[in-house]
């Protein structure tokens, strides 16, 4: 096996560990035991359990970054920009379950500077999605509604989809994401 | 000050501790103290942590359970129901942020008998909940979409109500329930 896949193998196994049984409660030993490989072969693709946290969640954050500065540079409409970052919410989930939920359970074990990277990406990411919900109401293509609840209330579905995709596995991720679109853009009525 | 209301006030300052420092953390002797009185005068007023916890959480779960039967017994429309839903859960929310804190978070550490109480309280809540949505499908007064994905987009913005309204105290309640049930019903296009 290359060196590249044992890391994504490595990953992979840890996410799914950190999720069971919380990130300060797996040992690298857990990790090494799960992959049915020595601790000390561990080591040689990895120096520590924050090394694959940092790897687990720092990829994740970027990703959902840089998709996010793509659609605020795209010239499309604010609805179209809403439908893109549902879309990225439920690819993201659909790929990487176990590691979306270490991202929101154990981001605050990150060290200093990673934890630092992290909460600003984060900050930049819920600004951007403000934006274009403040733009989306100011050029008329949302309704006049209060900003914080509409923010808040497609936020809590997209941040908790992992949770529910995780007791759904198998679950269509078309049929997830024509519906969740029309449910969270034009309501159920 | 009257028995009943030192045992409401009991249950106010837990609630908050247990939300800051998670269940297991906080001790009676935590409680006392930010009471301000003695940990033995506290025990007159209740035998131990967990009939606090109890308190908090059973009572929460038995007020969901009695209005959502009253809301299944109307013979109101499916959208009706589905708007006395949203208010109950953010009446709750407004009225008891940290106690539904506790509920969330803590419900776990009830003892056997009430754990299996609250279980089946809240798999009652959840089936009544899906039936109102199944009726409204099958009425025509909800679209046509997939029925977990709807219940879970109301689910996940009702049941997470709590974290946001914690950072957001004063928020209007009127404003929130008729916004917030504007873009859950009906979206926000």
């Amino acid at each position: 096996m290359k060196s590249q896949d044992r890391k994504k193998e490595i990953i992979a196994i840890a996410a799914k560990l950190f999720k069971e049984k919380g990130y300060s409660a797996v040992t690298m030993r857990d990790i090494a035991q799960a992959m049915d490989i020595k601790a000390a072969s561990l080591y040689n693709h990895i120096r520590s359990k924050q090394e694959i946290l940092v790897l687990i969640i720092i990829e994740i954050a970027e990703e959902f970054t840089s998709v996010m500065n793509e659609i605020m540079l795209s010239n499309e409409t604010c609805i179209q920009k809403i439908e893109k970052v549902i879309q990225l919410h439920i690819d993201i989930t659909v790929r990487d379950t176990d590691a979306l939920a270490s991202l929101n359970s154990d981001w605050m074990h990150l060290a200093d500077d990673e934890l630092a990277y992290f909460i600003k990406m984060r900050e930049e990411y819920e600004e951007n999605f403000r934006k274009i919900i403040v733009k989306g109401i100011a050029d008329g293509e949302l309704k006049d509604l209060n900003t914080e609840v509409i923010i808040f209330s497609l936020h809590s579905t997209l941040r908790t989809l992992y949770l529910w995709y995780g007791r759904k596995k198998g679950f269509n991720a078309a049929v997830l994401k024509s519906n969740m679109t029309q449910v969270l853009l034009h309501g159920i009525v």
